[in-house]
């Protein structure tokens, strides 16, 4: 998870823990892009997926082409990617956990989403699919389905109390937003070995808001 | 629904019922070849997105860029091109039906079908989110996710009797593949006004598989 | 279907079809009650089970004993009772339909509906899991999941301009209620040879609002 | 969790870490067992509710009404009463965590299965309804829906190498059973405050059989 997103704080902690994180919006569209980012990192025991993508509200009858297949750039074709680069050292030492954090969106409806909705149930379905053919390996990979998690890019703090925010929460049982950090617990708990059992899983986050 | 998919008798019947039936698996790819396929129909009430794509089983370490990405190019980006082109005039109408035919296989999961899923499923949260979005224009918008149905490039008659597909059978609670005649009583239902208030859907269709 | 849920227009269209048509509120409570019910019908070729259940909204912490049970034992307990009375001429002769409507409040959530979206996501289940076992013998059992179905009791036609009832309605994407003869032709179309290949399955019938 | 489920040490674990452990087979039936239980308890911070049910394989024609109605007098209706009588203090104090230990089973479908899944599918409803519900209070209650888990009464170690149970692990992604302390690093996760933003869900816990 890239500082954008999710704050130092999170980065922090996971890449102390020894994961290798990556997140950015727009990094890593070249196919080059991830393998050379696993490449890179050397060992990785934990990879985490974070790919995020900027949208604004659009009818099906106004998206242009070039938005929809930049959401599919940003956030499907690089998660792809990455697993595909991270996997074969994964497998080699039946040990690996990813993490790919996706979102709740596509388990419910969001207005004017078409795109993002669409390319976030593709990866949901890239996990569920992935996840089951490597865990005979000991590789597990799953996928946290959030939203109405707080971010640099979303749901700050500051905007807690706009009546936007006020009326949206009215939608999340919870009452509230996540903080990163609380995320961050459920990542690590994915990371740990205590998770073994749990793979090709797409876990919602939400507050209850997609269940 | 072309001749090569779901053969001339289907075809014939749509096109007798004044559908607007669109179906093959290289001809859509060019942003405009939608839209002009649109264009050329004029009056549309009754639109069937049938496109398909060839794929062979790739583990998730091999799969290429180039088969990945045609699957997208194949499946996703001209079913929201289709869409788009037909669905101004319907909304103007307030009155229209489309159905997606999708597949089953992202409601489960398939060997080796990485890209094939992740694509079907982009295809099924698009049509629930557009669904959602366009029920109160008077246009209702569903996905058959289908499994097991006969066409002319899958589960032919003359295959029927191999053991490869009697093993698969034994996965399918109704022990038997679905004629396309059959499945074109469900398009049928759907393109008639006895289905108005079901809208957004994603509809397995796959004799049990899939529930 | 009994006149005081759908009215006697529904059930006399049904009845003409030769369908077995089972509904009410308080009458099959009794272990021998749906199997006299089917005894007394003799043949049954299409068996449509719709029970319903009255329910005020109820918190967790005050749910009563004598509420939750009879709510199982007016919805969950018959229909099990109704299909395995009704299942084994059907079996015998290879051919059968057996239509459950339930609700779709379980595919989402309801406030103060605990009982009510327990006792109809068992009634789903036990739909999915028969369904599996009996497709093979040529006889398929499928759910409706309805939600904002007019009817005697629901949605009738002179509330719906209240302002609850718009308000309920901003949440169904159709912007409206479904009329009953609407959703028979659903059932209708569930109690054709056309929809031989759909079996187990539960099919959401709510202008969009759980999808 | 009791002695005969997952084991003393588990047990011990939870027990040790203040948490309420409640489950066995026909100790909660009556309806004053599950407050008498918690009343007992005092004060109940995390209250884990696992309860078990033997099933044999039954045809849907066979069932009877005494192992039907059994089957949900030990697992739903308990359910409710523990929950019930929890709740109050923990929403007084705006904090508390109940996890319902229930089945992967309604998520698919198990032959012979009807009442068993039936009951479980009534479970999950019920923790997502009652889950949405208090939320707001700071109560967090979600559900583990498990398959495929060692315990005293199945899948125990000395059966592992059966060849029946071979054949269905070949059902399992994972390729293997859980055993219970995994299954324990899971409710230790939801017991903490970690899970907070995790409410009315119902997370499958099943080595991938069920995603």
């Amino acid at each position: 998870m890239a500082d954008r997103y999710t704050g130092p704080a999170v980065r922090e902690r996971f890449v102390a823990e020894g994961a290798t994180v990556i997140a950015d919006i727009d990094g890593h569209r070249s196919a080059d892009g991830p393998s050379g980012v696993v490449a890179a990192a050397g060992r990785v025991d934990v990879l985490v997926v974070n790919l995020i993508a900027r949208w604004r509200p659009t009818s099906a009858t106004e998206t242009t082409d070039d938005a929809w297949l930049a959401t599919f750039d940003t956030l499907v074709h690089p998660t792809m990617r990455f697993v595909r680069a991270a996997l074969p050292q994964m497998i080699e030492r039946r040990s690996g956990k990813i993490i790919v954090v996706t979102s709740a969106a596509p388990l419910r409806t969001m207005p004017g989403g078409d795109a993002y909705t669409a390319a976030r149930a593709a990866q949901n379905a890239y996990v569920r699919n992935v996840g089951a053919e490597v865990a005979r390996h000991g590789v597990q990979i799953n996928a946290i389905a959030q939203a109405f998690v707080e971010s640099v890019d979303a749901f700050q703090r500051d905007t807690w109390d706009s009546e936007a925010m006020q009326r949206q929460l009215r939608q999340v049982p919870a009452g509230r937003i996540a903080h990163a950090w609380e995320q961050a617990e459920l990542v690590a708990f994915l990371a740990s070995s205590g998770s073994d059992f749990i793979c090709g899983q797409v876990l919602p986050y939400s507050g209850g808001w997609a269940t």
